[in-house]
C-alpha cells in the first residue's frame, strides 16, 4: 500500500520542514518522512524539571542569520541575546585569567592570533563560497590541512593551538582534519550575499553567530512547522530505499512505502549515502557523500539553581586552550527567566576522540572540573546534569557538521548540490552560506522548494 | 525462522572465506553470508570470449605476501610472473620515454624522487604498523597530508607529482587525501615481521608487490574455498542488522536470519556502519569506520589479438605523470598463455574525479589515447574493451582500500581492530602489513579465526 503526494521530504529537521512548508503554501501536497520519534533534526530541547527548556542540540543565531531569523519571526518565535555580561575566563595549563571581548589575553599567543585571523580574513575573502574549487590556488589549499595551512607563517604554536581550540567547537574536528579550503569556505560562508563571511562573526557572541538564542528552545520553529503540517509529517519512518524514474519517485520507509513527483532528501550527506537507491546514486556524488563524515561532537550540561557566576561579574564563558579539558569552549546557558543557572560545555574534536570513550562518570566529574576552571569550585556541584553525544545519535552520527579532509573539494565538491533527476538535496550542509548552522539547513529548504517547483512546473 | 551455528561471518571475500575455512579446520560450524551473488569480493575474475578469465579487481601478489600465497598453494592454486621483459614507457606531457627498471627517466625530477625515496624509506621506518600513532612525532605527522610532507625538503614539484601518480594505482587517492602518518604506515606494511616495508616492494614489479598473479585468476582462490565450504555459504544476503548480546549474536540478512555464538565482520569498515547494530556500534568506533572510506579508483582493459608491443620490446607498462590522461598506469595483463594481448590500466584518484562523470564512449576513447601513448596506435583498435568501476559497486564503494585524512589515525586508529563482545572484525583494512592488499585479507581472516577460537574457549 503506498501514498501519493507531490513531493516526498526525507527529513523532518528544519531543512525538511521548511522546504515542506515552503512547498504547501505553493498549493503542493507533500509528506515528510522522520527516522526519528521527533522532530528538529540537530536541534533537541532537554526540558528542565520545572517545565523550562534549554538545548542540548544547535541553540544559537545571530546576525546575517536572516533566513532561520525569518522563519522564527513568521512562526511567532522570539529571540532573547546571550548572556554577555561580565569577564570571560581564558583556561591554559593551571592558569584561569579573567577577560572581556572575544581574543584571550595570552601575550606569547596574541601576535599568532592576530596574524592567523588577518591571513584568514583575506584569504577566506577570496574564496567564492558557491565555487571555491574555481580559487586560483585552489590545489594547493585543497592539498593541505586547514592546521598546516594555519601553521606556516606563525610565529609560534600558541596561536594555531589556540584557533584550533575555537574550530574545534565550531567544527567539531581539529583544524588538522580540515582541508585549508574547506576550512576558508566555511569561514566564507559566515555571513551573507551582502556581508562577506568573517571569522569574528563566525566564533563571535556579541555581533557573532552565537549572540542570540531562542525563546523556548530552538526545537520549538520546528515543531511549530510539524504542527501546521499536521498528518504530512510522518514519525518513526526512516527512509530505507528511494527509486527514482522519469515519471516519478517511491520512498520506503520501516512505516511504509510514499510515491511523489519528486523527492527532496535532508538526510545528513553521509548518512543519505546509506539508503538503497534504485538506480544508484552516481559514483561520484556517492564517494563525496561518503567523505563528508561530520565532526565528534558533545554537549555537556550543567545545572545549578541560580547563575552564581554572574554575581562574581563573570560571564559563565570559558575558553580552553591545550586540550587539556574535555571542555573546549563553554557557555552561560541559563533561560531566559534567569533561573536555574546552566553552564554548558562543547566536547568536540580531539577533546571528543579522547573523553567519549570514558565512563560518563569520570567524564561528568571532568566536565564539572572545567567548569570549576571558569567559576570557581561551586561549579563541582550541581543539581542537575546531562549530556548530548550527538556522534552516538543514530540518525545524526556527529556534530556540529561535516568536515571535509584534504583533497575532496577540488575533487569532488561540485556534485553536492547537483540533483538526480527528480531528486534534490538540502540539510545544512547544502548551503553556501551558514553552512553546518541552523540558517544554512532553512536557505536549503527553501532553496529545494523552489527547485522542486521550478522543476515540476511543467508536470501534468 | 533461524539457523544456528558457532560462527556467522560477514563477506565472503578472502577474508572471510579464510576465516570460514580456519574455523571449519578446528572443527566450529560457520554461515558465510554475502551480500553479492558471488564470492571474491574485490577480486574477480572477467571471463573471455574464449574461456580464459583476466582480473577486473585485485590480481597482483609477491614477496612477503606469504599467507595469500600459502593459502593459494594450499588450494592447489599456481602463480606466473607478470610480464617484464622490455621497456617500460614514461609519459610526460607530449613526451614518451623508454625505460628498464621501476624508476622513470625524468632528469629534473629524479632529485627529488631520490630525496622522497630516501625520506619515505627512513621514515616509515620509524612506524611500528601496529600502533602508528605511538610514533614520538605521531601528532605533526598526521596534522598533515602526505602531500604536505612529500612536498617539504623537496626540490621541485616533479618527484612530488610523479610519486602521486604511482600512490594513485596504490591508494585510489591523491597524496593530498591522506595523512601523512597514514601513508608512512601503509609502506611500513609493505613486509612482514621479518622484512621491514618499503615503497619499493610497494610499487615494484619484479621483487615487489606487482611481481606475480595467479593461474586462474585470482578470484579462483575463493572460489575453491567456498567450493570446499559448499553450503555454509549463502550468497545474496546482504546483512541488515546485527544484534549482539552477552549470550549469542543473530545476524539478520534479507535471505534470513542466521544465530551464532560469535560473528566475524568482513565487510569494508565504511560499510559496517551502515549495519544496524544492536546495541549501536560503539560511537568512537563508528566514527572511525565512517573516516575508512575508499580510494576511488577503476580498471580499464583492452583486448587485442596478441600482446602486439612484446615484438617492439615492450613490457607494456606505463607511468604517467601529471594527470593529462585517465590512466595512471599500465600493465601488461594477457594470460600466462600469451593470448589475446591485454593491457590494463588504473584510473584512480584525481583521474578518477574527472573522468568517472564522463560518458563511457568519451572516457574508453581517452583510455586507448593513454594506451598509445606506451604502445602506439595500434593500441586505439583492440578487439574488446572492459571497465570495471570498484566505486559504483554497491559492496565495495571504492577501491583498493580505505585511506584515512588527517587527524583520524592518531585519535580514532586504536579502534580499528577492537572486537565488541562476540563480534570480530576481519578484512583487508583490519591488517598491520599489506593493509588494502590480497594478503592483508587473508592474515586479518586468520587472524580473527585464531581470536573466535580463544574467546569461544569457555563457551559450553
Amino acid at each position: 500500500m503506498s501514498t501519493t503526494v507531490d513531493t516526498v521530504v526525507v527529513g523532518a529537521g528544519l531543512a525538511g520542514l521548511t522546504a515542506a512548508r515552503r512547498l504547501v503554501e505553493a498549493g503542493r501536497t507533500v509528506r515528510v518522512l522522520e527516522a526519528r520519534d521527533r522532530v528538529g533534526g540537530r536541534t533537541l530541547n532537554h526540558v528542565l524539571d520545572d517545565g523550562q527548556v534549554v538545548e542540548a542540540g544547535g541553540q544559537f543565531v545571530g546576525p546575517t542569520q536572516d533566513h532561520v531569523l525569518g522563519l522564527a519571526a513568521e512562526l511567532g518565535v522570539t529571540t532573547f541575546p546571550a548572556h554577555t555580561v561580565g569577564d570571560t575566563v581564558y583556561v591554559h595549563g593551571s592558569r584561569s585569567r579573567r577577560f572581556r571581548g572575544d581574543i584571550p589575553p595570552d601575550r606569547l599567543a596574541l601576535p599568532d592570533i592576530a596574524l592567523a585571523t588577518t591571513r584568514l580574513a583575506r584569504a577566506s575573502g577570496e574564496v567564492d563560497v558557491a565555487a571555491p574549487w574555481e580559487h586560483p590556488d585552489a590545489g594547493r589549499l585543497d592539498a593541505q590541512s586547514l592546521a598546516t595551512w594555519l601553521r606556516r607563517g606563525a610565529i609560534g604554536a600558541g596561536g594555531v593551538e589556540l584557533i584550533d581550540t575555537l574550530l574545534g567547537s565550531a567544527f567539531g574536528a581539529a583544524a588538522s582534519e580540515a582541508s585549508a579550503l574547506y576550512g576558508l569556505a566555511y569561514v566564507a560562508g559566515a555571513g551573507d550575499e551582502i556581508h562577506p563571511g568573517s571569522l569574528d562573526r563566525m566564533i563571535g557572541v556579541a555581533g557573532g553567530a552565537q549572540e542570540s538564542r531562542v525563546v523556548g528552545g530552538s526545537q520549538v520553529i520546528s515543531q511549530r512547522m510539524a504542527e501546521e503540517l499536521g498528518d504530512s509529517v510522518t514519525l518513526g519512518a526512516p527512509v530505507r530505499r528511494i527509486e527514482h524514474r522519469a515519471t516519478g519517485v517511491t520512498v520506503t520507509t520501516d512505516a511504509g512505502s510514499f510515491d511523489g513527483e519528486e523527492v527532496i532528501v535532508t538526510a545528513p550527506p553521509h548518512l543519505a549515502a546509506e539508503i538503497e537507491w534504485s538506480p544508484s546514486l552516481p559514483a561520484h556524488q556517492d564517494a563525496l557523500f561518503r567523505r563528508m563524515a561530520f565532526g565528534t561532537l558533545m554537549k555537556c550540561e550543567a545545572i545549578y539553581e541560580r547563575p552564581f557566576w554572574r554575581e562574581d561579574g563573570l560571564s559563565g564563558q570559558g575558553v580552553f586552550r591545550g586540550g587539556g579539558t574535555p571542555v573546549c569552549s563553554m557557555f552561560d546557558n541559563t533561560p531566559p527567566s534567569g533561573s536555574p543557572g546552566i553552564l554548558m560545555g562543547f566536547v568536540g574534536g580531539a577533546g571528543w576522540r579522547k573523553w567519549a570513550p570514558r565512563p560518563a562518570r569520570e567524564r561528568g566529574g571532568a566536565v564539572l572540573q572545567s567548569f570549576a576552571r571558569v567559576v570557581g569550585p561551586a561549579a563541582l556541584a550541581p543539581v542537575g546534569y546531562f549530556e548530548k553525544d550527538w556522534t552516538a545519535e543514530r540518525w545524526t552520527r556527529g556534530g556540529p557538521t561535516a568536515v571535509l579532509g584534504p583533497g575532496v573539494l577540488t575533487t569532488l565538491g561540485q556534485w553536492r548540490d547537483r540533483p538526480l533527476g527528480r531528486v534534490h538535496w538540502a540539510g545544512a550542509e547544502h548551503s553556501d552560506y551558514w553552512n553546518g548552522y541552523m540558517d544554512g539547513a532553512v536557505r536549503s529548504g527553501e532553496a529545494a522548494a523552489r527547485a522542486v517547483i521550478a522543476h515540476s512546473g511543467g508536470h501534468p
